[in-house]
């Protein structure tokens, strides 16, 4: 009986402790960590939710390219994208992307003539920009973009990896398939992105395509001409691995693509 | 205080209850019921996790077509998915799909000269085979599949409508779009099928398209050469549905696809 009064305890303290969280606007990290581990999900669970809007839904059909072209995170699911974004659950479900990708990877019968290769995004894919999109004036997404703030922050050249797709990568090559990369980063942050890539983990790549100062194509554009050339000179992409349907759809998509999460920003 | 002590008895009896649900393996509708209201969900959340299997993420993966080829609910999810499917999370998940669907049916200019179609699978798209899921000797998909059963289950001609799904047809219709069923079911099922999808409210379509007995193609190859046949007669695909990948891959998908969740089996 002590230990059922102790349970009590810990779920009064715990309700508690949401109760003042949720009825402060405070979008600080602290506060954040405290709603992170709440035991009521702010959607879907016990009934309770979001007015107007179920966020684990809207994350859902953002996940399968249900919801296209979508500019912000809904305000409603700021919070609750936060949550998932700096929990436990983005984690899992980066390392069963990763998982999946292995498995295939290590299924595959390579040609071994240095031609196979594994496409690799880097924004929200092998790299992280979450100390960016933790920020206050960020908020998750669910502040309007603003270029010249977040090019500050590439320019910093501090993204981590994201560790479960540097799994990936390191068994990629362990297994004998080259890396290419190809960003949606502008060439002039050449310099600064391979010192990010490398200080993250990410040493050793057969291509690193970024996107050329005057390049106006949309992503899926420019994404599908490149794997085209990399096709046309003889490379067989095996694997492809990125956090946008833009990186996942358009032409020579290669054997497989994965898709990693991503409810902070939709580019087409 | 005697409201904090009232709080904290609803959340003893429910920690009771779900302990007892817990404990006992029987999967009859009642304990489900009992358990989909329980304040831990089994992934996720307050750190609770099915040892080796995060099944949010295992779901998560399945929709996005991150796993392909599984051929069984891991048995450590059974519960899981069945609380999901049996609870409001599917059914706000198959909201948010159809909203973004109506939304886009709305927004298309269409050619007005009858040619303008929008493709519908059935099984877990207009027509849910929950009742059939849901028993003790299915498992949610956690037991083999079983041809002779399911097939009983079709020739019953019970199955009800995801009524989000049939709000989708309804605005589809409304809006002067027609409406294509493309089905795996064999072609002998055709008048159960009439019958059945009439009865769930779908009483109108240009075609019903239900694979001949002795195709034995992939559901890709047989439902794009479908969707090919629509095209070459003059057709527009304004937009195709469905629960499966191999509904929404392929060739001549259309202009716009739309995922409906679906993590109780694989169609390749």
């Amino acid at each position: 009986m002590m230990k059922s009064f102790k349970t009590l305890f810990f779920f009064l303290s715990t309700i508690v402790a949401v109760t003042v969280a949720s009825t402060s606007h405070n979008v600080e990290f602290t506060s954040q960590v405290v709603e992170i581990h709440c035991l009521r999900l702010q959607t879907g669970a016990a009934g309770y939710r979001v007015p107007q809007l179920d966020c684990l839904s809207w994350r859902l059909a953002v996940e399968t390219n249900n919801l296209q072209n979508w500019k912000l995170v809904p305000s409603a699911c700021e919070n609750y994208i936060g949550h998932y974004i700096l929990g436990k659950q983005y984690r899992h479900d980066c390392e069963a992307v990763a998982n999946a990708a292995i498995e295939y990877a290590k299924s595959v019968k390579l040609g071994g003539d240095g031609k196979d290769v594994w496409v690799f995004d880097i924004d929200e894919t092998t790299l992280s920009n979450l100390p960016y999109y933790a920020r206050s004036d960020v908020a998750f997404g669910a502040i309007p973009y603003n270029n010249t703030k977040f090019n500050a922050w590439v320019a910093e050249g501090k993204a981590p990896a994201i560790p479960s797709i540097l799994g990936v990568y390191k068994t990629v090559l362990s297994l004998g398939i080259k890396t290419v990369f190809i960003t949606g980063t502008r060439e002039s942050f050449r310099k600064v992105r391979i010192t990010n890539l490398k200080k993250a983990g990410y040493t050793n790549w057969a291509k690193l395509i970024l996107k050329g100062e005057n390049d106006t194509r949309s992503a899926v554009e420019y994404k599908s001409s490149k794997r085209r050339e990399l096709v046309k000179a003889g490379y067989r992409i095996i694997g492809n691995i990125g956090d946008q349907w833009s990186d996942l759809i358009g032409d020579n998509l290669g054997a497989r693509t994965f898709k990693v999460p991503d409810p902070l920003y939709y580019i087409g």
